[in-house]
């Protein structure tokens, strides 16, 4: 009895439903997190390597060691122990120990270490901290039913940048740096997405004029997924001004003048 | 009869109206666009080509041959073939066989391979496989409907890219690579669309100034097209949901997603 | 009184209110204006210039007496001459004219004769020819009914600018091409509106990290002018869906189910 | 009590509630801070320093003089002097003169003239002057009824930022400038919000394909924010309609520049 119920306490700090405790274990995981984020970043930088790398590797193992704690007590404390290990979370918490332990017993593993930098996205729990996961499902919520208008913008896109790209091989040919099919792929990328960077660039007359009109074409074509996105947001937070539930199938999202589900048919509840 | 039943079978497969064996169809025409697209890409690089060139010209011929049998069976199986063949996807089809033919013959008509990467056209074909139909229409209505302002914000873009690009050719001249009219416009049309390669770039204070006064105006109209499409598409789909009726109640204003009339609890027909 | 007709007529036909040869006019008069601001782009290229610059001057010439010609009836036939001349568009057509006369008697005028691009200004008429005149008159309104907000925009903007402009003209100095304060606000120009030369760019690493603060800070503002746009549109098109006058103070934008006019307080006519 | 009435008069006048004389303070403010602004720009270029640096010192002491009498000015007449001393304004109005006398006394402080551009952060009293406070407002409380959505979007765009500069740093390292993970990260940031100065830019070919995946992402995603701060104006126009309400019918849904009910006819009062 005694385990299960550290067990069941441990689950609640950890996966963190429990106010005091729990959030206090949140806050310090995101500082260790940050921290060793943190380290790796000044570590990469040689100067700062060949001074205080002794140290870095030092507070690396450290972080690591903490790290390992936490993945076990996870497993420890998951009620169903299998889905946490294969879910997105339970890889990245692992992701986050075993470059470490890599580098330790294989000396040639050193470009592995940058593996550790996905210990970032441990910091997505973040969202659970600060109550922004209302905030993170109208986003993902508009992305996905807008999912079909931006494949199809992606897709013209893409189309888009192939007939742009090929034009400007056939035009511009290698002394301008197209010399081949992907470099104008990505040339073309680059390109409409006014990114710019200026490592290739028309040189002809008749090569400025095609990107000229890319550059034109993309300006117009930038306003699509905006608008789809507006659109989507507005709806979502027109749809979402009662988050008034039906009580048959327990769905939300209904207005304030509806009286009956639109999902079931059943009558609703009057709004609060 | 026989000939005839089969015709419209074909028919029905290659155009796309069978849920079975037009959409495997679909689905194996797509992947063979995609690696043909493919194999020109990779053989568009110098060392792959010394290396595999030779394997690669041999997938195109194959691949041209089932582009040309596609293209026969799609003139043959056609109720109108002069419709057809003159239509957008025809001569697209068309395109997609004869440069290999050419570059075969004709020796020297080694540029005209990359012609046929307009084979890339033909996976427009794929908004039909994934229904996507509706999206596209949705959004290419949104812009045609919207085509009167998109014309007039084009027209002023235009008009500001014309001044600019002359105040430059005037104040920056030959020596910062404003070399003609034509090149300033250019020059104008990287900035405004704040695409920005860097490969001219104004040099004295007074060109830096007013390029940075053509900077902030871009920067304030680029709003303009985004705003017009979200104004259009909001419009848009709160048509969809304005016209939608309940047979019971006779009330409109039913969102996409409804199932169920929410003012008298009916079950709604599905959305057009 | 022929003469008064004529003057009439001449009216109609030039500024366009007439169905037939007022069109014919102004189609003629665009693809002149066209003509001769093409005939400017190519001779202002070099080797052009050598080949061609004898007929091409010719042309000018031809271009020249042709647009006095139109604004000597433009004048001749204005009901208020001294109104037309100081307009916008009578100020552009002088200046379509005078630098060519200019360039013949002033032979180190060549510069001057750039201003002639300015006839580029002449095109705003196609707006009348193809009715776009409403759209127009929307965009304008959304834009002066938005300018407060877009106003208040433009000074936080500018003030960014300045502070990062600044402060990265302290941490960069001369080294890296923030020589003056002009240049390191031209720099911030460049970035916050994401042109991104290149041409002067930050080399420290807390040059780069104040950098990439200016650049994350203006990829979340430049969301607010398109947003301010966006609502305006939308309200404006809402707003425009009856063109429903007011009888006594003649002002457009009533909605359907108004009954009374929101500007005088007279009662409306029924919507049509 | 003269006293008293002085300080009143005097507080009225310099925080602006009196339309004449407050009205001219303010005008007058605001040239002297864009001109002290001007001559610290001018000076910071070489040559006029050289020519003109005696007089544009004599210029600066005056400014100083002024805004130092300025600053006493506002403590006096302040009824709660701590308040506005600690206040933003306070501290910026502080800051506009303490640099320059720290500049006479230690002549080691040249690099401190530059916090002297800050003054330009008083010029946002503009915003008082020309009744722009409540569009400021609207954006601001846009801005914040919205900022948990942009947070998170803003932590989305940091870790894509951190995942793709790691990776580019795994893939290209430092022969094309990608020497540290820091440096990753800037090159990350520049790609992301679409700057792309090309002071590094990928050379490997499976770079370019990272990279260009980068753009892709980067350029779906500038929708978000934009659609966000939409949908937020769009409703808070929207609110600021609804909530207008005619003291004769009660009717609510009036736009903010009618004057009449458009239900009953009477009078509206004016918007709050």
């Amino acid at each position: 009895m005694a385990t299960a119920s550290i067990k069941m306490r441990l689950h609640r700090i950890i996966f963190g439903t429990e106010p005091g405790a729990g959030r206090n274990f949140d806050i310090l995981l995101i500082v260790i997190i940050l921290s060793s984020v943190g380290a790796l970043f000044v570590d990469s930088v040689e100067n700062i390597h060949q001074k205080y790398g002794d140290f870095l590797f030092a507070a690396e193992v450290f972080f690591t060691i903490l790290f390992t704690l936490e993945y076990a007590a996870r497993i420890y404390c998951s009620p169903d122990r299998r889905a946490y290990i294969f879910s997105f979370y339970g890889i990245v918490d692992l992701l986050a120990t075993i470059p470490t332990y890599l580098s330790i017993f294989l000396p040639g593993a050193q470009h592995l270490l940058v593996i550790r930098i996905f210990r970032v996205l441990r910091v997505f729990r973040v969202f659970k901290l600060f109550n922004y996961m209302s905030e993170a499902n109208v986003l993902i919520r508009s992305l996905i039913s807008s999912r079909r208008k931006i494949s199809v913008f992606l897709i013209s896109v893409l189309t888009l940048i192939v007939v742009f790209g090929a034009l400007m091989y056939l035009i511009e040919g290698p002394k301008s740096g197209f010399t081949s099919l992907p470099r104008s792929m990505y040339w073309a990328i680059v390109t409409v997405t006014t990114v710019g960077y200026g490592d290739i660039a028309p040189r002809t007359p008749l090569g400025q004029l095609v990107a000229a009109m890319a550059m034109i074409t993309s300006y117009a074509i930038i306003a699509i997924p905006t608008g789809i996105l507006s659109a989507e947001l507005i709806q979502e937070s027109q749809r979402a001004i009662t988050n008034r539930q039906c009580d048959n199938c327990k769905k939300f999202g209904h207005e304030k003048e509806s009286k009956y589900c639109r999902h079931c048919g059943e009558k609703l509840s009057p709004p609060s």
